[in-house]
């Protein structure tokens, strides 16, 4: 459903459409909708202004008389003209060869999708991966939050690499996972895909290849699709990605392999111990630098998965990312890259360059929480929520889609991967769902080959709600099979 | 001066060389310093780890007998191994073709000095563009912080274009400068740099001309080069841009124009308002869309500047910048673009793309300071400070720049744009002046013709030392020219 920042007001004496008319007006006016682009559709427009459409049609019409849209409300309406061309005669700038001009892709449309849904009131997210807002630690930040106060003495820049009391909190934090990491050689960034922005402007050029398991996160990005890096899909089995395609290589610069061996998104699954000694001898004899994403490690349900990669990486080969987007709240915006300082300096010196630094309040925050031993408080009580959560949608599951759907059982993380049995198309189970009020990730999103996948997360909507998605997306299910 | 995030215990009974070799073998063997990469000289550090040369030298020895590092120390010590790769013999990874494989190029060395040399204790820093910690608004943003608590109640991600509560309350500031903006048309961002990264990123193809003041902060900053986009400079009278290069073009796609018509980054030039409507007719005939950088614009001194371009333009060419790190603080990394919709969509989807969206606890601490009117109230202290502190240093210039240099006299924001008279090397100058402890941002940064200038500060130090940095840099003038 189209979304609009404005209302017209029943009470006024105007008629609507007479408001509506202005309302649009004034935002061709003022350059808001300038000419050349395309405005919301007649029925978008009754649904978000909570109007009827021939309302809607009665101001279209005034505005098509005046000269300043034109088109027929089905193939779309444009605005062809503003206050000040009609005057001037002059042609404004032509902004959408701009909007196409930048050769940063735009993410995948139903990313974008999902993106801009995700904010709309009553929608049921079945697979939105952060914290639900009933894990917010409302009292253990509430503290933090009153400490800001007499920590900060002034906002003025941060050094390249982030808050050096933040990074000395991190480099102990890390030890405690058998990383031996100093402050020098961690950068604190605005969560693990800044990391991998950095990445792919500062480490690789043009041509180059990304390995990664297939499916994978990076999928779901155009961050080293637009910077020219080919992605290469290695098959997962139970114990995580399969050598068999890194076996064959030889080294070669100009490579590197991207991986999340703990609760993998989107799959859940957990790379063995055996796999990850194997996976790191293959690479050290590739040469082959690794970037490990290991943000939802510290959400182990079970037991806690094996040590990091870069907990047994003598030749230095792997970069490690951390956040605490999953544990605390993305809200904050910060993660952090481990790796050998030369790259770590380049890469700061790009962070720099791109927005220089991170929010130093979130630093500061941050700082204060791990200091007071927050951190693994609130770990407890999201583990025992989360496992919770899990063992009910497995329920529910059980309960709504058995022989609709098969699934892992996840040890940890947010995700479980769903295949859908019964052959229907992917496509128009999002569309069906959607219109229904119900939003999911789709597998395509993770693969560009697709199949009929489903990535649903158990830790964001309240269980009553993922009960009544789960169940209405089985009687879609059935009605698009049939 | 390079520093080190370590220091030798004198009190242990272990020698000093003994404990320096192993951090050092540690640092190799972690993967800190990878193999291939170059440690800092004999002399940097003596100096970071406060011991004598001789005491490194022998550290340095007792690791090249082990085989692990090569070099005389003079031309630089490189590590060649590490105890990984002397006993497997596999070669590690190669970092340093990944270091500079990346399109985006690193900062300028100037630049990179003055990133690294800020944070040393006890530097003068003569060039530096944030508000003085003296100016940081404690009692202020003490109950902001206070107020956290209460307001935020989940820490998930914000929207594409950021906190709907803030975009709405700089909706209604933006009001007060003249400009008509909903908040659907504002896009928050991590401060002003972040918003011409996300423009090269997503609004200009390589070959894309973007024409600028000569000299101009763009100059200091590669994120346009990096995208393939050339500069073009256009000189600056009193009044601001000359026009005189514009109006013998004719309208082409793929070009734009950035500006900072309030209080230029360096020269301080404020455009006049007849420039300004002089500018956006060219502009408007040139259908060429206007980046328009006004960071500086509350911090007027004498008078307000003249309106913003943006709130004179009916046919939609302005893309605004705004921001808080000029007159809050750059800690905050909060700033802003307003826009045409399509543009503004555009660049929040790339800004998902890039870290996800900015923190929401700047962003929520943002909003508590404009809804209390904070930011007026504090704005007035910052201009009564700011205005004795640029008299206090014009009058130091007179005292003790007189013959050596030329200034103007600004009207607001941060800088004094000083040309050096005696011809001395402006490298040799900035080389000299670090030596002293003093640092400056030289000329050279904002216009690659370079010339005798200095960008001179009066916002970030004391006076006192301001004036003593200034007394000194005199005298390194003298010397240097003599």
């Amino acid at each position: 459903m189209y979304r609009i920042d404005w209302q017209p007001d029943e009470n006024s004496p105007l008629p609507l459409y007479l408001q509506i008319k202005t309302y649009m007006k004034r935002k061709i006016e003022n350059g808001e909708w300038p000419v050349g682009s395309r405005i919301p559709t007649q029925r978008q427009l009754a649904e978000a202004l909570g109007v009827n459409r021939s309302t809607v049609v009665t101001a279209l019409q005034e505005l098509i008389a005046d000269g300043l849209l034109e088109g027929d409300g089905r193939r779309g309406t444009k605005v062809v003209n503003n206050p000040w061309s009609l005057l001037t005669s002059l042609t404004p700038p032509d902004w959408n060869s701009y909007v196409q001009a930048g050769w940063h892709r735009p993410n995948l449309p139903t990313i974008q999708t999902i993106n801009e849904t995700e904010f709309q009131a009553g929608i049921i997210r079945l697979s939105t991966g952060e914290p639900s807002p009933s894990l917010y630690p409302q009292q253990l930040l509430g503290e933090v939050f009153g400490r800001l106060a007499s920590r900060i003495h002034t906002l003025g820049y941060e050094e390249p690499r982030g808050l050096l009391p933040l990074r000395e909190q991190l480099s102990h934090h890390l030890q405690a996972l058998g990383i031996v990491a100093s402050p020098a050689s961690i950068l604190i960034v605005s969560g693990a895909l800044q990391a991998l922005q950095l990445i792919s402007l500062g480490l690789v050029k043009p041509g180059a290849t990304m390995i990664t398991e297939s499916p994978s996160y990076l999928h779901s990005l155009h961050v080293f699709h637009s910077a020219g890096v080919r992605l290469t899909g290695l098959e997962m089995d139970s114990e995580g990605i399969r050598l068999r395609g890194l076996t064959e290589l030889k080294p070669q610069p100009n490579r590197m392999l991207y991986t999340i061996p703990s609760f993998h998104n989107p799959t859940g699954i957990v790379m063995s111990e055996r796999r990850r000694i194997e996976l790191l001898r293959e690479c050290e004899r590739l040469q082959l630098p690794v970037i490990e994403d290991d943000v939802y490690r510290e959400l182990w349900l079970d037991a806690p998965p094996p040590p990091p990669l870069k907990a047994r990486d003598p030749s230095g080969l792997v970069l490690y990312l951390g956040s605490v987007s999953k544990t605390v709240g993305p809200g904050l915006r910060t993660g952090w890259i481990v790796g050998p300082e030369p790259v770590i300096r380049r890469l700061a010196d790009l962070k720099m360059q791109t927005d220089y630094g991170s929010s130093s309040l979130s630093q500061w925050a941050l700082t204060e929480w791990f200091e007071r031993g927050f951190h693994e408080e609130h770990l407890n009580r999201v583990r025992t929520v989360l496992r919770q959560r899990r063992d009910d949608v497995l329920d529910m599951l059980q309960k709504h889609l058995s022989g609709l759907a098969v699934w892992n059982v996840p040890a940890g993380g947010f995700y479980i991967w769903l295949r859908i049995v019964p052959p229907v198309s992917m496509n128009a189970l999002f569309a069906r769902a959607l219109q229904e009020g119900i939003l999911f990730n789709p597998g395509t999103v993770y693969d560009s080959l697709g199949g009929p996948f489903i990535r649903l997360s158990y830790s964001f909507e309240s269980t009553e709600r993922l009960n009544f998605g789960l169940r209405k997306l089985a009687g879609l299910i059935r009605e698009l099979s049939s």
